[in-house]
């Protein structure tokens, strides 16, 4: 018997909460203010998105979750420094996020760029220092897999199309190959990371399950789009409507609305078809459901 | 018969130039601006101390020279991330560095932010990516001990409490503790790493090792500030003065002059003692005397 999925995921969410919190340094250490930004920065926010997907994939194959946890705060510390980052006003300008003023507004812009800085040295720093798989170099394998998801040919790299994005015509794929990298990389490393914590999987299903992950970044990536368009300040926790007034190409500009709401059951519909035939499978087809039919 | 240090580190400087140039990006890949900046923060510049530090170390310990390259990239990576994001206006706010205009000066905010961050993923890459050690959980060690150099307790840490002590009154241990952080962590880092890449030494060897670092460390720091406050800016290729305009404490401010300079002798005569008992530590003796005794 298993529990429903809002059971299981705000048992995850608050499993996080206290990992997280335990791996990032007390506000108690010097210096001390970046240290409280830091956690400012992480905790009591987000709907740990990427930790969930992490958690779902190792039950695939049924890793340790005291390794998944690792592999999920992880994950979860890079997305946090890129939005710290992203939120700079040398970037989106942004003073909103999850609810309460972004990481500069409330300690100043060269603090933020240290949170940043300093949350994506302690995801590394996680990954180097816990147990996460029986085969060591495997484990290295892992770390590589981590930083290819976030440097210039992955999450970093997509920040840097979007940027040069603003204000210019996109086409749909040139769309698709930013959101593959701003976006999707993260997704799928916390995927891949997360089954990476368990039982080998051979290729064939190694490749299913990427091609699981591709499918759910980018349908996530979609669905902030229309939220985006669709959605109240209020609701979402940060500031909408932001892309179509920064003049940034998006899936409903691009699309419409109803095209747009298409192709996202569309790669719903692939996610669900990559993992079929997978056992223990459930919470990622949950997660599938979820990442599609969330309102915020 | 052995290569004087002039030849030594000359050859050392051109290989480090190949090395990083390979493994940056190339400008053809996309995001090209983004590796385009990547490649101007780092290729062409610098005395490249923290590779020549980890190569003396390794000859120590009759490391693979093609291991220590890797670990030698990844610190000046580290280090190359570090002054990119030093430089930015909401930190330093200098506009030149290793003769040029610094990356946002060059390639505008956005633009530099995602270079640092990006510089500090390709480190751990390498890191991850490359055999380094034979032992497959010695290298994730090694990659935990970078981290610890880098983050909040280390680099980016020292750089916080640099910031906080603008106009501050600070006592010499406050000062110590600052630069301890700032540039003695990484400092130490590339010496204990280029080490590890060879034969393994006992704990008392490498306590000693890890004293001559950190003297080198913070003499490296005390001849910073002497060259800053007697140096012009064409020979030091960065902003010469910049301290003291901003009111940062330093060594020459808070000791005089002829003070800090016996504080460097002292330092590096601690440095030289340390490893005096080693056997191939020609180098590690060299760098002490051009760290001590260098113009610029």
């Amino acid at each position: 018997m298993t529990t429903d999925f809002l059971t299981w995921s705000t048992a995850l969410q608050t499993q996080m909460e206290a990992v997280l919190s335990h791996h990032l340094p007390s506000a108690d250490i010097a210096p001390n203010t970046l240290h409280q930004a830091m956690r400012y920065a992480v905790l009591e926010g987000g709907k740990r998105v990427r930790p969930l997907l992490a958690f779902a994939a190792g039950a695939v194959t049924q890793a340790d979750p005291a390794r998944v946890a690792i592999v999920a705060a992880a994950v979860e510390l890079i997305h946090a420094y890129s939005l710290v980052h992203d939120d700079m006003p040398a970037m989106d300008n942004d003073i909103l996020r999850r609810g309460k003023p972004t990481c500069h507004v409330a300690f100043g812009e060269a603090t933020a760029l240290l949170v940043g800085d300093s949350l994506q040295t302690l995801a590394f720093d996680l990954l180097a220092s816990h147990k996460l798989n029986n085969d060591a170099i495997q484990q290295l394998q892992m770390i590589k897999l981590l930083t290819h998801a976030t440097g210039s040919r992955g999450m970093a790299g997509g920040q840097a199309i979007d940027l040069a994005s603003v204000g210019v015509e996109l086409s749909l794929p040139e769309l698709e190959f930013m959101h593959i990298h701003k976006t999707g990389a993260l997704i799928r490393a916390s995927v891949l990371l997360g089954a990476h914590c368990g039982q080998p999987l051979d290729t064939q299903q190694m490749t299913q399950l990427d091609h699981y992950a591709k499918c759910i970044g980018l349908a996530f990536q979609v669905v902030d789009d229309i939220l985006d368009a669709s959605t109240s300040t209020a609701t979402l926790g940060k500031t909408a409507g932001k892309d179509a007034a920064a003049n940034k190409p998006t899936y409903v500009s691009l699309m419409g609305m109803s095209d747009a709401q298409a192709l996202a059951a569309s790669l719903h519909q692939d996610a669900l078809t990559a993992i079929d035939k997978f056992e223990h499978n459930q919470r990622l087809r949950e997660l599938a459901d979820f990442i599609v039919q969330r309102s915020y």
